[in-house]
């Protein structure tokens, strides 16, 4: 099968392309904005495929899709954190360029489009956790606002082109290739101030709480929707656990006793966020291999070996 | 108060600016695009100003919305019938301009903004009908993506900025000013061909079931939202009529034989589509004083006087 990542370079992209890569029938193309990103996944020796491009409105999306079966949209401009400090300009960037997107899927026959939507956005601060898939959706964030206009327009492209689609409402990922940058992934990012004996900043008093996923997990979750009837499904552990609750078990987990400091809460995190994965669970089982402390020992490994 | 109408060159835009003019200290500005849509109003000598711009990402709306207390937005590049012939540049025109606007008024302390969604075309075909508020949000036009996307923005900049807001999902209005030209507004449309004699054509087998508001009882629905306190709230009839029912109906109120060609159905008609207005109905009390064969009489009256 053809199949191109689109974001390849990011953290989802990277993990699923390595799990793609199993199968050698795959003829796999990472497409990503530079080209140093992709120096970890040449040296994987993993056949990869390299296109590099930006996404915007001038991208000749017709040549970047021509002839793949399956493409991954999982580009985004933005992340939830700073998504609010230019919304007209996040909006052209990620809804405007992804109907461009779609216009080229639908010439070029694309079989399937995957795309990587927010269950940690999408359903704001109004949602009852755990939060099903039919809860209201009313982003506190211009990242989720983007995110529904863009699973919008694919229920729109499929009603009027039969382009087929499926939606992952992904949790809070962590683990390998996660950078450690301290805008996304709080776990990765406590695990890497952990190992360098760096002080750790928590947004708010800790209370914050959030639903985490082991990429391994992620991934094959990512597979099994791909590979299913459903178009729109939660990927999480379904469980909600407490900044301060990871803190503790980073703390005993790999034995380090941990400097954290307590900065002002932002108001675009959602205080609450956990997902119902029933929908998932029913269709293929709990999703959940990896328990927390055994990812954050796995994280550590990779963060050791990598970065620290 | 200060008052913009931004887009009220158009049917609603017209008879809101009308209904307003009757509070003398409302001082009343009416934006559109070209100076001539504004013809009909220049001769009704009620005082308003005139601004003519183009509503787009060069628009300098911080000129525009200075001062203004209550500001209307009812502009649209778009109609559901055309809004997927170019969906792209739909997006650009409605859902980035919108955000520039929303930007402005935060910029220029705007008090309120009230937003013309489209009851019609946000639900989709999966809601059952009578359609809540609370219902999903599937549409299958590019006009309906953008009216969610709107109001989704609507609420992150009350939530970020606390910039007031009203949501008014509309049904399908008819009635004076309403332009007979066969796009929007079946009911007038059907009209004008009558009084004629012109064929009227009927898009599918005149099953499509909508639900239709006299203008007078929009535009006091509208007001009433405006003044209360809920932010997004159904307006329409809350009752489901055929289109072949609403022929029958025009034919026998205004005593002539209608010449009906029946043409291919649309993939952007819903197939049926009328609104549960009980959120109305428990703020504000029943919005429909006019029924459909007095609205009927009125509309014939006022395109018999203004275009036949």
């Amino acid at each position: 099968m053809k199949i191109s990542i689109l974001g390849a370079a990011g953290f989802i992209g990277t993990n699923l392309a390595i799990k793609l890569a199993e199968d050698k029938s795959n003829v796999i193309t990472l497409v990503d904005t530079v080209d140093s990103f992709f120096e970890p996944h040449r040296k994987m020796g993993l056949g990869f495929n390299y296109r590099i491009v930006n996404f915007n409105e001038k991208t000749d999306f017709d040549r970047l899709l021509n002839g793949q079966h399956v493409v991954y949209h999982f580009f985004s401009s933005s992340n939830p954190t700073k998504s609010n400090l230019n919304i007209p300009f996040e909006l052209r960037d990620n809804v405007l360029t992804t109907s461009l997107f779609l216009e080229a899927c639908v010439r070029q026959n694309v079989h399937k489009v995957v795309f990587l939507s927010s269950g940690g956005t999408v359903y704001g601060c109004e949602a009852i956790c755990p939060i099903s898939e039919d809860s209201s959706t009313r982003p506190i964030t211009s990242y989720g606002v983007q995110k529904i206009a863009i699973e919008n327009l694919l229920y729109l492209y499929n009603y009027t082109y039969k382009l087929d689609y499926r939606i992952i409402r992904l949790a809070n990922p962590y683990g390998p290739y996660q950078r450690p940058n301290g805008q996304l992934g709080a776990i990765t990012t406590f695990i890497y101030k952990a190992l360098k004996h760096e002080p750790i900043h928590v947004y708010g008093d800790g209370t914050v709480i959030r639903d985490f996923i082991y990429i391994d997990d992620v991934v094959s979750g990512i597979l099994n929707i791909v590979n299913g009837d459903i178009k729109l499904v939660n990927l999480g552990s379904g469980k909600g656990i407490s900044i301060k609750q990871i803190l503790g078990l980073i703390g005993q987990t790999l034995g380090i006793e941990l400097n954290i400091v307590f900065d002002k809460a932002r108001t675009v995190d959602v205080p609450v966020n956990y997902l119902d994965i029933t929908r998932y669970i029913d269709l293929f089982g709990n999703p959940v291999t990896v328990p927390l402390d055994e990812g954050i020992k796995m994280t550590a490994a990779f963060l050791d070996k990598n970065y620290v």
